[in-house]
């Protein structure tokens, strides 16, 4: 029996560093309708997509820093975006910095049609470098502006079949996937913050667009799951971002993508029991997956890698 | 320090049921001169070289069976391949079934340029089904005639850079990568047998060389890791097989790959320094996995895939 749902990524442009809240959801609001107007029963909005990408630059002021958070979630300027989306019946999927007690995270919400939380999850996976490195054209400092996700990977039943999240740096790691799909994840939905550059290894510059579809599509294959991604992207004070936000296929294909570095709504119909097309088959783990030998990729320390041993400092590139 | 290397992917077109040993190693020589001629030190053979690929069809006579099997290596057979690997100074991958006491197996060797063993593995992911299921245009009976490896991923210091191997349906479960990818392999060869169409999927046939192609470019990207990966391809016994035999880069990218399904051979030049660009800065593991959240991925019995609970049976696809 078919279980149809039409889902959407809203990508958003860059948001000024004095960009007010209102205004970023505003925009938001803007695409949701026009992913409404297309059908989708689903959109799903950026990482962190309420304010400017902080981590990008050093803040010293814990005030400005905490001014980028979320104390409540619906809060007065967020407010509108849960409204319309009830108004519409659009459930919808939302990134954001949260202050919780004394912990920040770099957290992400999947709220229903009906405005009720279905999913919360707190990234993991924090790339970047905890102190100031003045030589960067930019910062990517989530190791020390966030802690680490205490949510583990969650994935609920949701919009008619199991839903998972994740959030950008996760993507590239295939263990996210798998954990996500050893919950029998069908549907993972995710947003990002990409430079196009990574000035530590910027031969790599001209693959980031090609390494956000690779980690996507083999995510999705392997574990015979649909993906929804979106990005913030374009020239964002002083940081470009990449694109790309798209509709992944269990199959890993592409089914839709964006064109523009700037607000943007691309959607796709998808079918839920088309998971099992890759399930039964290739990917039936009950069938084939040997467990009792993947004991090193859960073990303590790892190795020190050996082009890593000659190195004085190290840190990933961003998103 | 660059460490370079010319790599090459020796593709097999399909052979022959009755199709003696000594022809598929003249065959093996004539590809390795080739590659030899084009200042490969390494050259990759698929899984299985020496014969067809016998888990396509239903053998019920014991001593049929084991005459795809051998007992040693080099053997009178394989001799002339060992003979002028040395000759050549070209190092080589040979895949092949391997009898061990009361244990068969699905085996690969590393061979230096000297004609000594640097390396063996056994294949672990056995695709396919155990029992003759005769409404299948051809069978998949690895899991009957195969013992599961026993060897673990062996990954060894070898031609300048870190070697590590799998086989065939191997590539397709991300676990396998990482584990090489912890032991710091920078180049993975492999051998492969893929059936051009599934006959518990058709609908993903149009997918078998894209399937490939990504599980290998995710494997090595996320690791990375070089791959080489070779082909038995071609119509071989009525089972038409993939080719799409490669060399992959550390960034996923396809450095060479070939364009017909019979004896091709492919080459690129490498230098396992690269692996640093993406070791040091993205996949630094060191600093940005998180094992202690890993657990569910090495835990034992796998809950059961949502789709797979209405089913009556389950099987993979081929290789």
């Amino acid at each position: 029996m078919p279980r149809p749902l039409t889902v959407a990524a809203a990508q958003l442009g860059p948001i000024a560093r004095d960009e007010p809240r209102a205004s970023a959801v505003a925009r938001m609001v803007a695409l949701m309708e026009k992913a409404h107007a297309r059908g989708a029963g689903l959109v799903v909005f950026p990482e962190a997509a309420l304010t400017a990408f902080f981590p990008h630059w050093w803040i010293d002021d814990p005030a400005e820093l905490e001014s980028h958070f979320e104390r409540a979630m619906p809060s007065k300027d967020t407010a509108p975006l849960f409204t319309r989306a009830r108004e519409l019946g659009v459930a919808f999927h939302l990134g954001y910095s949260e202050i919780d007690g004394d912990k920040r995270f770099n957290t992400a919400i999947l709220v229903g049609a009906d405005g009720m939380l279905l999913s919360k999850y707190r990234k993991v996976h924090l790339p970047g470098h905890r102190e100031h490195e003045p030589w960067r054209p930019f910062q990517n400092l989530e190791k020390r502006y966030f802690d680490r996700g205490d949510l583990g990977w969650p994935v609920v039943g949701a919009l008619a079949g199991r839903v998972g999240m994740c959030i950008c740096n996760d993507r590239r790691w295939p263990e996210v996937w798998r954990i996500l799909g050893l919950q029998n994840a069908e549907l993972v939905v995710l947003g990002y913050n990409t430079p196009q550059n990574d000035p530590r290894a910027p031969e790599l510059d001209h693959l980031q667009d090609f390494h956000n579809h690779l980690s996507l599509q083999a995510g999705a294959y392997q574990n015979g799951t649909y993906v929804v991604a979106a990005a913030k992207a374009g020239l964002e004070e002083g940081c470009e971002m990449i694109g790309g936000s798209c509709v992944v296929a269990p199959t890993g294909e592409i089914l839709a993508v964006s064109a523009t570095r700037g607000d943007e709504v691309v959607a796709a119909d998808i079918d839920f029991d088309r998971c099992a097309e890759i399930r039964r088959n290739i990917f039936n783990f009950a069938e084939h997956r040997q467990p009792d030998l993947y004991g090193p990729i859960a073990a303590g320390a790892p190795a020190p890698r050996l082009s890593a041993i000659e190195m004085t400092e190290s840190e990933p590139a961003g998103g």
